[in-house]
């Protein structure tokens, strides 16, 4: 059998890693499987039948993948409605399932994705199609139920730490008489655990950067909130604010400047800037803030060793679970110790994690919901730890494209 | 004598290097130099009388001060009037200075700071006080005339490009049918240098990102703007855009949000943000933006050894003009050769420099006025070669503070 992988959803800078471990694992087993074909452009490229033959890649264009990015091959957000409401998106699948000989699907996604794993592999079941679906999980969101944690999430969280630290010593150092704050803006959707990863920037000492942070579960109370504002720029001339994207008033409307695309989707943003102008108008302090966006989740120049090696292992596992016939099955990070931090992989059901969004739990974050407590960061502080080389040319990481080798197309265009 | 040293302005991932490069050089010569006192907050530290006694930083304190973004002795922004205009800031000055036996004034500043060194260099010629003056140039702007280069533009411009390198493969890879858009924004007031840095990204390959590259020198004209992002997209599925901060239109205004600090002065930014709604509203494309705002000039977890080695010699060199009685000059980086890249520090007189400002050549902006030069990447590429090991602790750069030695004050407390 052939197997197929696909990327979904946002992106990180390690779902590359996955993918580069999930074509080295295959190799190990030519008796069984053949080839790992990649969608391009997530599962819409498989609708379409546009399929990249992962053989063309050598072991250093594989070992670059992995350093890479990004999704290498393509990603794309699209729900697969269920078979019963459209059975010709699955005719079409199965199609190009059989058309190429796929027995596997390795699904590399956030908990949306984990969806249509379980749609997928009912969709199977039901018309007795021989393949085995498997999810993988990604999101820097950190966000899916069942694992310790997600790959992709301890380095989007190293970057934004660091980054705190970096600007917090550069916004001390600028503190003049009459008060200034900084603002950094992290993703996270309805979570904030990228936001209290930005907590770890603080080490032991509670005057150090950042000094508030606001995370999604917990209301945004304007009040509460510039009265710490104030407290600490009285205290130490300057103050700064790690800000979720996702933060809400007690009115539960999110406090950002909203926009949609033309899907009608929510883009976040504008939530850090909402709270640095409320700063401004109501305290007067001078004010900077910054949005990383794409940066804090593509930094493959400063990624966690931890999170790089969880990506690779689950995509490996990933692998043998297709050929164990899991069905249906992700595997997820399980912790065994926090200090030090071990780990190891085990099988979680697809369905019981679906759809499920894990927020921060309680007693991660401060009684005044105004910071995180040491709790959260003895949970995050070994899933940022330690560092890969980076490969250069001329002072660059060296992300050259990979040479893709379409397969040819062997069905009918589909006109979805 | 004992020298008094001071940052001024907005700070670099690599003032501090500079700051510990005359911190070892000064104690190389402990038959003529005393002690070196770091002024706590720039010039008006000194003023107030605010010094810092370096002497007790050990080895390793400097080595880590070296590596430090920010300013770790305090910056700010401020100008001297003439000396004509107010002579009791100048009084304040010379009897600090003679309180600590000063003999040696190293000002660590850009085009603006320049401006005090020849202020204060005139004040002590006709007062006749014995100080020798000197500048050491620092900005990330890179807006200082009479040198190749200032320290913090190299690390600056090495995150930036990197940056859009990294997160131009996210959006690559979420390129969908319909079109999106990643604008980054990026400082550099009004100069294009740092917009220009971001090309390096691109590599041999018009292709890759940035596609766009807007700078302040040329005037922002829509239409043509709009109709090269919709060229990109229609042929790429997505676009990436570099917008420098201080970007103007045809008629001289610049194209951003405004917004003033209490001082009246403007802090730029949203010219990205202005220029994403405007492609987005035209074009219908959706679109991201990122502001990295201090993240870009305080990231010394991936700064340009090249960088660093120039903020380490201009400081050294800075000394020795010191002993030399150079008084008034700065040294600057004479580039000798592009390729292997070579250079040397020359001393230059602040009087020429001071309050000019160094724009991007013509030739180093294509005809179109929408993206840079192969002149321009062939100037900007060695100034982020190299990488420095980094020092982390769980996963951090170590930043501790360092131990900060105050100088006990021997004047009346000074009222501005």
């Amino acid at each position: 059998m052939n197997l197929l992988y696909a990327q979904s959803g946002g992106v990180t800078a390690v779902i590359n890693a996955t993918a580069a471990a999930v074509i080295a694992a295959a190799r190990e087993h030519p008796g069984p499987i053949g080839t790992v074909f990649a969608a391009r452009g997530g599962i819409l490229g498989a609708l379409d039948e546009y399929l990249i033959d992962t053989r063309g890649l050598d072991d250093e264009e594989l070992g670059r993948l992995a350093r890479t990015p990004g999704g290498a091959f393509g990603s794309c957000r699209f729900d697969l409605p269920d078979a019963s409401a459209d059975p010709r998106l699955y005719d079409r699948l199965f199609a190009v399932f059989a058309a190429h000989d796929i027995g596997g699907v390795l699904y590399n996604g956030g908990n949306g994705s984990m969806d249509l794993v379980v749609r997928l592999s009912a969709a199977a079941r039901e018309r007795g199609y021989p393949v085995v679906t498997v999810g993988v999980p990604k999101t820097v969101d950190n966000d899916i139920v069942g694992t310790d944690c997600c790959p992709g999430f301890g380095s989007a969280a190293k970057y934004l730490a660091t980054s705190m630290r970096e600007a917090g010593l550069d916004i001390a150092s600028m503190a003049g008489r009459k008060g200034s704050v900084f603002v950094l803006e992290v993703m996270g959707r309805n979570t904030g655990w990228l936001a209290a990863a930005t907590a770890l920037a603080a080490g032991d000492d509670a005057d150090r950067p950042p000094h508030i942070v606001l995370v999604p579960e917990v209301p945004f109370i304007e009040e509460i909130f510039l009265a710490r504002v104030r407290e600490v720029v009285d205290r130490l001339g300057y103050c700064t604010v790690t800000v979720s994207e996702g933060i809400r008033g007690p009115d539960g409307i999110i406090l950002m400047e909203k926009s949609h695309d033309e899907a009608g989707h929510v883009q976040l943003g504008g939530a850090g800037l909402s709270v640095a102008r409320l700063i401004n108008e109501r305290l007067g302090y001078k004010f900077h803030w910054a949005i990383p966006d794409y940066l804090q989740r593509a930094a493959a120049h400063w990624v966690s060793a931890t999170d790089h090696a969880q990506a690779m292992a689950l995509g490996r596992a990933a692998v043998t679970y297709v050929l164990e016939g899991r069905d249906g099955m992700m595997p997820a990070v399980r912790r065994l110790t926090d200090e030090p931090y071990s780990w190891d992989v085990v099988p979680v059901p697809a369905a019981t994690i679906a759809n499920l969004e894990r927020k921060l739990p309680r007693e991660f974050v401060s009684a005044d919901g105004l910071h995180v407590t040491t709790a959260a960061c003895r949970y995050l502080r070994p899933l940022i730890a330690g560092e890969l080389p980076v490969v250069t040319v001329d002072g660059l990481p060296d992300h050259r494209p990979l040479r893709a080798h379409l397969v040819r197309k062997g069905l009918q265009p589909w006109d979805a």
